[in-house]
């Protein structure tokens, strides 16, 4: 069975470091088999959520096109900022949108969260604050996840970390989360 | 020493549970002496958190606003929804431009937070999810916040919880933290 | 495929609400088909950690069982109590002690987490933050987790909920988690 | 005013690496004037919460001990070890048991966290988690907070950073904090 996932990073800066390491990751995940989309973010753009503005207009397009393209696939390959301890808000309101839509677009799928910053934490501390509300609309989150210290120094052009362990750990992550992907979607 | 509090409701929506709490807690604590900037969420309109959007064209005017309406108060009454058992994006998305600006808008003020929902957590679990950015932004938040479980029927058209008990807490509540902050800004 | 799983309530109270919900539980989930250890709490006693404890008299027998049951079983089926918002200090204290155990006996294995509370939260603030131990541990935390409200008017005398919603959503929680853990641990 | 904090660290192990920036800790506290009682935690020893043991025997007398020496203080200052991206079972515990206690011996009083381990979090992680209880309970944790990494190659023997930036880091935090607990407790 091959598994299929979304990947993207939440992040709109071109120079994202998450975006850089999600490439990596991508990488990865195809080398080990995996058919992966890989998506920007900028594809999913749409406006704060407003309750009178859903009345009003709907759903906005970008959000559909995330739960169309997520929906799609067994499940995400998601790099996050972390921002002020926490979860992005503009990675925050997709989900909040994306919650709104019927069947629950994030239902039954599975997540593999990654991060990176330029701190010692490597923006940790947002990932598991992001994991409350995917796991709350019914993802399976894979256990492990992880985080990239120092991301500016630690990473080379490809995303990849340059140190080999931490390079190794990041292919066993993917490839353990892969394992469990072909488990429950297989 | 009069206390200076700048009060909002974190929902764009015309009729937010929230915002009527929010007016009925903004009325207490005028009767207690503080003086209150009542602010709609909309006059801090901004667009989603972009790095490259900074770079290119500075801070928001939604955000300057708001940063400014906070720095000219002592504290922040702010009433919000949980969406998804989490912060809403759009909330964590003005706290996230703040954090942009310096100085810090949050730093040494206080704040109170308030919340209720149609369901039986009165949308508690976002709140502690909210004192995490606004902690480590350097804001002294009240360590006691006021939940108002099944909000669309609890409370009278001005906001004011119908149950005597549950009005007598709102209003302990606010007398407590108003209490605090004369002493943290007075 | 039978799924095996341990069960028990991490209480060490009599008369408590978490125990009666786990025994509805467990029933359900050999109705289901899943064959299930239930245990008690006391049979897994062991002192507060203390890392020089560890070091002269190695890990306490309490903490083995409980390692051993769970190493013996595919998942776990944990009802828990929330003290003040958060994880119980005896049940966080336990998930101290198994995590120096090698291999980690939470490492692949499966959970479905309940609880119950006299208010009105039912304990699901506490289950959030018993998901990240749990999770940092690898196990496999269901997404889903069944939380009730004012459970001591709430319960049958044999824990089932007397609102059929409930107990239909009950058995629907339990349901979607045995499918989940046959195709995990399949 | 003379600021009067009760000073521990949350570790049973004699080479704690939190008792050692603890001690650093306190020494800054008292140059910069404040009275601190410093205890070890083997002083408030207490078995793990059972409500049943409540009922027959009353409160401990290790937490009886703890919520006194609180009681006696304007605030905390409180080191912590991080176990399992979460608090330690044996803090939380003893919040447990202290929350049991009328009037409530956190209410009212401040806080000052600290945390280091040998990793690149330093043990923030932790923190997060155990303001939580300590939130509810009515104590104003400052919202700075301080989490050293690497602390086994960090601090000198006399739990100083060795880092001239993290030792000024510390020395802020704490008289930060200090200035707060006169607003507070004055």
């Amino acid at each position: 069975m091959t598994v299929t996932l979304l990947a993207f990073a939440a992040s709109l800066r071109t120079s994202s470091l998450n975006r850089r390491l999600l490439h990596a990751a991508v990488e990865i995940a195809r080398q080990k088999g995996a058919q992966v989309d890989v998506a920007e973010f900028h594809e999913f753009d749409m406006p704060l959520y407003d309750g009178d503005l859903q009345v009003r207009e709907g759903i906005p397009v970008g959000a559909q096109e995330l739960a169309r393209r997520l929906q799609a696939a067994d499940g995400l390959l998601l790099a996050s900022p972390e921002y002020n301890f926490s979860i992005p808000g503009t990675l925050k309101n997709a989900i909040d949108w994306l919650s709104r839509i019927r069947p629950l677009p994030f239902k039954g799928k599975s997540a593999l969260l990654l991060s990176t910053s330029t701190g010692l934490v490597g923006g940790n501390r947002g990932l598991w604050v992001l994991r409350v509300p995917l796991e709350m609309l019914g993802m399976h989150v894979y256990p492990d996840m992880y985080s990239l210290a120092s991301g500016d120094k630690a990473m080379d052009p490809g995303g990849f970390p340059v140190d080999a362990a931490a390079r190794l750990r990041l292919e066993a992550v993917i490839g353990g989360y892969l394992d469990t992907a072909v488990r429950l979607h297989g």
